[in-house]
């Protein structure tokens, strides 16, 4: 994607250079203008280009991003949240200049509540550190986007991963945060309760508002028991249709899969080339079930014959931890495994979600399309939620692949629209998909735009990100 | 609580009248303004004075609502939703008049996707009407607040119930809805995908906000098969502590427990003299297990034997659907059961969700409270969720009685809020609780109102409810 396609936004010349300013006064160290910094703060896992800020300060506590925000508000200067920067549709860039507010230096857990099942964090946190911690406790948290996330990027793009048919996604896992808006005004979105109807649902207003609507300072998290057994294994299909009827009946049947992964021809193949693997060749699914020792034993032989009576199998299960966490590394490399089928390319994520029963036919369409069109695009997906990743690889200085890559993954967005699907599941709409938004949600886009205005009405949280002020 | 105590709306006298008018002519039978009609439109369950709308409107399409707001948009005339009016906090009340938009003639299927595990249908549809209509599906939608509410209804009320601890409350369960904004555009907030990270979560914003940003109009809802076994049954504990306790570790434990409510001593007490039963007289938990055979008769198993830890049992189970259907009903008779410990009163419903960790010591208290005070109020909890019921049964025409129970939820409603807990799991702010949201969110209730103002300019939606249009 050119930068010239980008949303353009106003740079603030004079109110940026007083901004920074006051920040080296106000911040010293924890303030920094080097281009270095300034260059990996806008750096996107993606090939979209960067767009520096201005500076990167470091917070340590609620009240300094309080002052930050102040800063940037009383010059009209935008402020870009940051966590680890995984993010991969240019959440992180700063296309009018700005401050960048990286929420690493605050990694404290202000509290694990066992009994409730849910515990108190600042945003930087990554969900790995998190896990870390709660090592001891009996409980994990259990969204898992590929990436080693913090808490607070992934609450802001209502990320979800390999579990979330099971657990659900960043949306059902947040109980409660504290955002600074864009006056500087602390605001704690909901108590502690497991359910309420007090008032409008700022909670999930905030998850995957992208910080166009305030900073993400601490989160309240829902956690869950680290399951007394698990089982996994991989099932391979004749076709992609087949595995997505055997996902649809696993999940009408009930059976509470933990996740169910299909991975296609190609992806297979990348998979057994990068790391020396020997699976079959074609549509797999990589599934999990956790609960009791009696439940998953079930739970795996009654997917098992399911599967057989799509065509697929063998289905190869386990419950020793050791194989499970082979066949799991095998997925989560599936990124790096795709990258090597074509050295020195980068690649373009897309990340459409349909419902389930137009699953097989968009993946269908897609692999067809992929075909036709020579590109190399090995398809991951969390079939269990109707979510696929296709990776076009691409030569990321030659013009003429762009311009491939970019319509086909229109034509993809715009495909499982028309499937009653959205051109995003996970990844959010940052600055590469905003075109698609209006197409998917028409009108609803607008209200958006008035609920921004109202709560920035200088326009200085994340622009030019998620949707434009005004409608076209 | 008298009328002058909740908030005053302004009447548009002019506007109402030439509204009127215009309703007669457009809608002809389908708008009445007789006032048994209004009255019976203004009914709350319950003893909040009635508030008459000036007319009462039945559209039955989506086009119908739209014409019906558009010309109280143009005449600066209130709308309020009208379900069932089975709502406990003066939610259907009309403090400055205008017109109520009754979506009882709107109860249709428009899709069921069994695949999908969702359907689709118009708002004025009931809970009960909906799953008689999916009978031969294989498939329910299981939230079942007390009264058999609307869809609609409940979506506005972010309703639950019984099993919200196993499926969720309407804020997990609904995927998308098409709602008449204040300015009579229709918006569907979201496409049917079972997650999305496409922009503003405008479901989550519209479930909840009773009545106050739009109408809601149709609801795709997420299904669950019907289990294919089912267990459950009644354990009587020594203390609600006791209960309390075996309640979390069950939780804990990851026992995927259906539903766990929990009856008082008084309350297993009333239920015994309603219905001609012999349960033990001391706090009881009724408990359902959803799953596999052989998974529903582990699950139970597992909680007799944690109740057995807490000094709780005998617990008497069984998977046979006559016995399991008996117990339900006692179960769901509890408010009439609670109404007849003091024939002729009225009941004053309480809504309190605590962190379950907290729950024992704010019913303790609270069960004391009501031992001091002279009180009569048995006590039901789905406890899984933190969320109890307390129903003050007082004579409605005695202001000594109304004085002394309101007076009594204002600090069960303050020792909830000081556990981090909130004033309302699942009814809703309505008229009722203005005061408390403030207590609870503090800023964020200014939040709401930027939110409110910027769709609702004018503020004909629901006025008076939820909060005021100043802080303070």
């Amino acid at each position: 994607m050119a930068l010239a396609q980008l949303a353009q936004v106003e740079r603030n010349d004079a109110g940026i250079a007083e901004a920074v300013g006051i920040f080296r006064q106000r911040f010293g160290d924890a303030f920094v203008t080097g281009h270095a910094v300034r260059e990996q703060h806008s750096h996107t896992t993606t090939y979209i280009p960067s767009q520096l800020p201005d500076g990167v300060v470091f917070p340590k506590t609620l009240e300094e991003i309080q002052d930050a925000v102040r800063i940037c508000a009383e010059h009209r200067v935008p402020i870009i949240p940051f966590g680890t920067g995984t993010s991969l549709e240019g959440h992180v860039n700063a296309p009018g200049g700005g401050i960048s507010i990286d929420t690493s230096q605050m990694k404290g857990v202000l509290s694990v509540n066992a009994e409730d099942l849910d515990c108190t964090v600042e945003a930087g946190i990554t969900r790995e550190e998190l896990n870390a911690h709660l090592r001891d406790t009996g409980l994990f948290f259990p969204i898992d986007p590929g990436a080693n996330a913090s808490i607070g990027g992934m609450t802001s793009t209502r990320a979800s991963g390999t579990n979330a048919v099971r657990y659900g996604t960043m949306r059902e896992n947040v109980l409660s945060l504290t955002a600074v808006m864009p006056d500087g005004r602390a605001v704690t979105t909901a108590k502690r309760a497991r359910k309420s109807s007090a008032g409008y649902d700022l909670t999930r207003l905030l998850v995957g508002s992208e910080g166009t609507l305030g900073v993400i300072a601490s989160v309240t998290l829902k956690l869950h028991g680290i399951p007394q057994a698990i089982s996994g294994g991989v099932c391979p299909f004749p076709s992609v249709d087949a595995a997505c009827r055997a996902v649809i009946m696993t999940i009408q049947m009930g059976i509470p899969v933990a996740r169910i992964e299909l991975i296609n021809a190609l992806g297979m193949k990348s998979l057994n080339a990068y790391s020396n693997l020997g699976y079959a060749e074609s549509p797999c699914l990589f599934v999990e079930f956790h609960g009791t020792e009696a439940g998953v034993g079930e739970q795996a032989e009654m997917f098992g014959e399911i599967a057989a009576e799509y065509g697929g199998g063998p289905f190869l299960w386990t419950n020793v931890a050791e194989e499970r966490a082979k066949l799991w590394k095998a997925r989560h490399d599936s990124y790096w495994a795709g990258l090597a089928l074509r050295p020195g390319c980068k690649a373009l994520a897309t990340d459409v979600c349909v419902p389930i029963s137009r699953l097989a036919e968009c993946i269908n369409e897609t692999e067809e399309e992929i075909a036709r069109s020579g590109l190399i695009a090995p398809i991951v997906g969390h079939v269990g939620d109707g979510n696929f990743h296709a990776m076009v690889l691409m030569d990321a200085d030659d013009p003429k692949e762009i311009e491939a890559a970019e319509a086909f993954v229109a034509r993809l967005n715009m495909r499982a629209i028309a499937m009653e699907g959205t051109c995003t599941g996970e990844h959010g709409i940052g600055q590469g998909k905003m075109p698609f938004l209006e197409r998917e949600l028409g009108a609803g886009v607008d209200v958006m735009r008035a609920i921004k205005q109202a709560i920035d009405p200088l326009g200085i949280m994340n622009p030019g990100k998620v949707f434009t002020s005004t409608s076209g």
